[in-house]
C-alpha cells in the first residue's frame, strides 16, 4: 500500500526555513510513523534562487514567488519563514483562503493582522498554526489552546525576548552597562544590527497581543499597549534588584483586573523577586508563566529563538497539520480562542495597581527629599523605601531611589512626569512595576 | 440543527472524579465551541451509591459496576479516576477494546501494564490519553508527544512528587527532622495515611517509567529501576546543600548514556543546584525538564496533584478524545512512542556516571578518615571535598560528609557496601547523587 504524501510548502529559507527543511528529511520516519502519512517539502520560495546553501536540496523546488506556493493546489501545508507583515499577509491570506495548512512563526503579522487572518481561515476553511510565533521552541501557544482548554486565564507573565534577556543577565552578572553588553551581544549575534524590535520590546509585545488574543479572544491594538523597553536600565537599577531579591526582567503582563474584570497589557522593565520562577530566568532563555482559574501556575521556561528551537515547534505545528489531513478535522477551522472577547474592556491606568520603583537624579542640597515626598504624596502615591547613596561632597545631583506602596499607573505616571519637571530633578526619571508574582 | 452530544463516563468519583464532573458541567460553552460538540456525563461509577456529596446530579447515572460503562455502547469517553491496578486494568482494557477513548490519570496502571493497555488500543482501536498520570495539571505529556514531536531525548529530569518536595522544602526551610515534618504534612493533609507510594519514591517511578515510554518506546520494568526516597534525608544533608548552592530534591532521571546509548532510570534523592530551574522548584510543585537534540532544554513547572489540576489535565484529554470523536481519527490508535524501543537496554550500573555525596557516621578516632579515603580509593572513587564538623571532646562518633569526582554507580555503591562493613562506621552511610543538569 503506497503511503500518503502530505505536501509541505516553505515560504522562507533563513536560518528557520532550513532549520525546517533539515529535519523533516532527516527525521521523516519518526514524523510518518505519528502521522500516518509522509511530509514531503515540494516547494520553497527564496529571494535568491543562485544563494549557495550548506546542504542538498533540488533546486527545481526552488522560486522567488511565495504566493504561488500559497495557491499551489498540491501543496498541504503553507510554512510562512518569510516575517515581516507585507508579502507574509497575502501568502497567509491566500493560503488560508485557498483551504490549507497555515504554519507561521511570525508574530508581527499576527499582532497586527490577526483579525484578519483568522477570518480568512473561517471563510477558506483553512487551519491555522502559529507555536513557533511565541518563545520559540518552548510549547506555550499549546497549552493555552489545548493543555488548559477548561481554564480561564487571569494572568500571563512572560519573559519573550531573549535579546533583551540576555543583556540584563549580562548586565547584572558583570556590572556593565546596557551599552558595553548590546555592543558585544551584536558582536556575539545574539543581537540584530537594528536591536530597536527587541531592546524597546516591540517583539515581546507582538507575543503578547498573541498570548491576550487566546487567553482573553480579542486582538488589542498595539498601540493601546503600554510599552518600554531595556534601554533605560542602569546599574544603579540592577545594583537595587541585587541588593533586595529581585531582578531586572523585560516583563510581558496579561493580567485581568480583579475589581474590573478589564484587560490591560503591558511590556515594561520590571522588578521580579527572585524566588519566583521567572525572576531566575537568565540569558536567552524565555519563560511564561500562566495562571489558569482551575489548574492553578504552571510555568514553561526554554530557548525563545534559534534555527532548531523555532524548527522543533514549526515541526509540531506541520505534524498537527498533517493529521488532520489524515484523520479529517481540516476542513472547518475552530478559533481556539474563548468566544465573547470583544465584549472585554481595556483597563484605564487608574485601574491598573501596582507597586512601583522610582530612580531619580536629584541636586544634591537640603530640601530635596522633602520635594521629591510632597510631590509623590500629591498625587496620592505612598512610599514604601528611599534609598540614597552617600555622594561625595562637592557633588551637585545624587541618586535617590524611591519604591512605593501599592499604587496605581495613572498615579505613578502622572508623579513621574511631574517629578521630571521639577527643577531639583536632572535627568528623565526612570519607573518600573514591581511585579507581584510570588511563585 | 442538534449538537452532536458526546457522552463521558466516570470510572470513580472521588476528588478527581468530582473535580472533572463540576467543570464539565460549568464550562460546557467553553468545551463545546472548541468541540463542536457537547460533552456530558452519563454514568458514574462510585464504591458506595448512598454516600451524600456536595453538589447535585442525578442518582440514577451512578452503578457500582465500573465495568458496565466501560462497555456501555452509549459511553464515547471512559475516565478511569479510580486508581490501583485491578479493577482499573480490567476497565482501562475493556474500554479500549470497544474502541472507546480511555482517559486515565493512573501512573501505577500503565507502569506496571502498559504494554497490555497499549496493546488494547491497538487491538480494539480505543484511544487513549493520560495526561494526568505524570505531573498533574502540567502538560508534559502532550509536550513529549506532540509539541517536541521532531526531537530525540537524551535527559529526562523529574520532580515528580509533591509530598516528597514538600517535606524536603519544610526541612531545609525549616530546620526540622523529616519524621517532624512528615507528621505535620499527614495533619495537613499533604501526606497521605500511608505514605510510602510517595516518601519511598514509587509514585515518582511510575511517572518516571511512563515518560520513559513515551520518550523511548520502552516500558522498564520498575524492578530495573534505582529507586530510593526521602526517609533517610537528615539535617546534615540539608545543611550541606545550602552551604555549598545545592538543594536536596527526589529527583527522577531518564537519561540515555552517552557513551552506550543506554538507557537508565532512577529515582534517588540528589544534590541540585540551586541555579538551576529544578533545584528553586518548591513545596508541593513539580517539575520536569526535558532536553530534546533539536529543541535543546525546555522546563514545565506546576502543580503535580490535587482536585481542580488533575481535573484540568483530564478534562484536556477529553477535549482531544472527543475531537477524534467529531473530525475522525478515533478509530486507529497511534502510539505517540518512537519505534524500536526495544531495542534499547538498559545501562548497567558501571556504565552510570555522576558524582556523589556520601555522608558517614565515623568513631572519633585517629586514622579514620585515611581509612575511608583508601577504601574510597581501592574503587578507583576520587574525592572532591572532605567535611567533618569540630565535635565535642568525648563524643563518640563525628559526621563525615565526603563528595566525590566523576565515578559510576557501581563503584560508588561497592564503596559505601564496603564503608557499611568498616568497624569504624557507626551506621548505614547515605549517598546520593550530585545532578550535573546546568540549566
Amino acid at each position: 500500500m503506497s503511503e500518503r504524501v502530505i505536501k509541505v510548502g516553505l515560504c522562507g529559507f533563513g536560518v528557520v526555513g532550513q532549520g525546517v527543511f533539515n529535519y523533516l528529511r532527516s527525521r521523516q520516519d519518526l514524523l510518518s510513523d505519528r502521522i500516518g502519512a509522509r511530509l514531503e517539502v515540494s516547494r520553497i520560495a527564496v529571494r535568491d534562487t543562485k544563494k549557495k546553501r550548506d546542504f542538498d536540496y533540488d533546486e527545481s523546488m526552488l522560486t522567488t514567488d511565495p504566493l504561488s506556493i500559497a495557491t499551489d493546489p498540491e501543496v498541504d501545508v503553507v510554512c510562512e519563514l518569510m516575517g515581516g507583515t507585507g508579502v507574509a499577509l497575502d501568502v497567509s491570506i491566500a493560503a488560508l483562503e485557498a483551504g490549507k495548512i497555515l504554519v507561521t512563526a511570525n508574530k508581527a503579522l499576527l499582532c497586527d493582522h490577526g483579525e484578519a487572518v483568522f477570518a480568512a481561515a473561517k471563510r477558506g476553511g483553512g487551519q491555522l498554526f502559529f507555536e513557533a510565533s511565541v518563545a520559540g521552541g518552548i510549547p506555550v501557544i499549546k497549552a493555552l489552546k489545548d493543555s488548559l482548554v477548561v481554564n480561564r486565564f487571569s494572568s500571563i507573565y512572560g519573559i519573550l525576548n531573549g535579546t533583551s534577556n540576555y543583556i540584563l543577565t549580562r548586565m547584572t552578572n558583570e556590572g556593565a552597562t546596557y551599552q558595553e553588553i548590546l555592543t558585544e551581544a551584536k558582536a556575539l549575534g545574539y543581537a540584530e544590527a537594528d536591536e530597536s524590535l527587541d531592546v524597546d520590546g516591540i517583539d515581546a509585545a507582538h507575543k503578547a497581543v498573541v498570548l491576550a488574543y487566546l487567553a482573553h479572544g480579542r486582538w488589542v491594538p498595539f498601540k493601546d499597549l503600554l510599552v518600554e523597553g531595556v534601554s533605560e536600565v542602569t546599574q544603579d537599577d540592577i545594583q537595587f534588584a541585587k541588593d533586595n531579591g529581585y531582578a531586572v526582567k523585560l516583563l510581558a503582563v496579561i493580567d485581568v483586573a480583579h475589581a474590573s474584570g478589564k484587560l490591560y497589557i503591558s511590556i515594561l522593565p520590571t522588578l521580579v523577586s527572585k524566588k519566583t520562577s521567572l525572576g531566575s530566568v537568565d540569558g536567552v532563555f524565555n519563560a511564561v508563566s500562566i495562571h489558569g482559574d482551575v489548574v492553578g501556575e504552571t510555568v514553561y521556561i526554554g530557548p525563545g529563538a534559534g534555527r532548531d528551537a523555532t524548527a522543533s515547534s514549526v515541526i509540531a505545528d506541520i505534524v498537527d497539520g498533517a493529521k488532520l489531513l489524515v484523520n479529517g478535522g481540516a476542513e472547518t477551522f475552530v478559533d481556539p480562542a474563548p468566544r465573547g472577547g470583544d465584549a472585554i474592556e481595556l483597563a484605564e491606568p487608574e485601574e491598573i495597581e501596582s507597586r512601583y520603583y522610582v530612580r531619580l537624579q536629584v541636586l544634591d542640597k537640603p530640601g530635596v527629599m522633602a520635594e521629591v515626598a510632597s510631590l509623590l504624596a500629591s498625587h496620592k502615591v505612598s512610599l514604601a523605601s528611599v534609598t540614597q547613596k552617600e555622594v561625595g561632597e562637592g557633588a551637585e545631583s545624587a541618586t535617590l531611589i524611591v519604591t512605593t506602596h501599592m499604587t496605581n499607573e495613572k498615579a505613578i505616571l502622572d508623579s513621574v512626569k511631574s517629578l521630571a519637571e521639577s527643577p531639583s530633578v536632572t535627568a528623565k526619571p526612570f519607573c518600573m512595576p514591581i511585579s507581584g508574582i510570588e511563585k
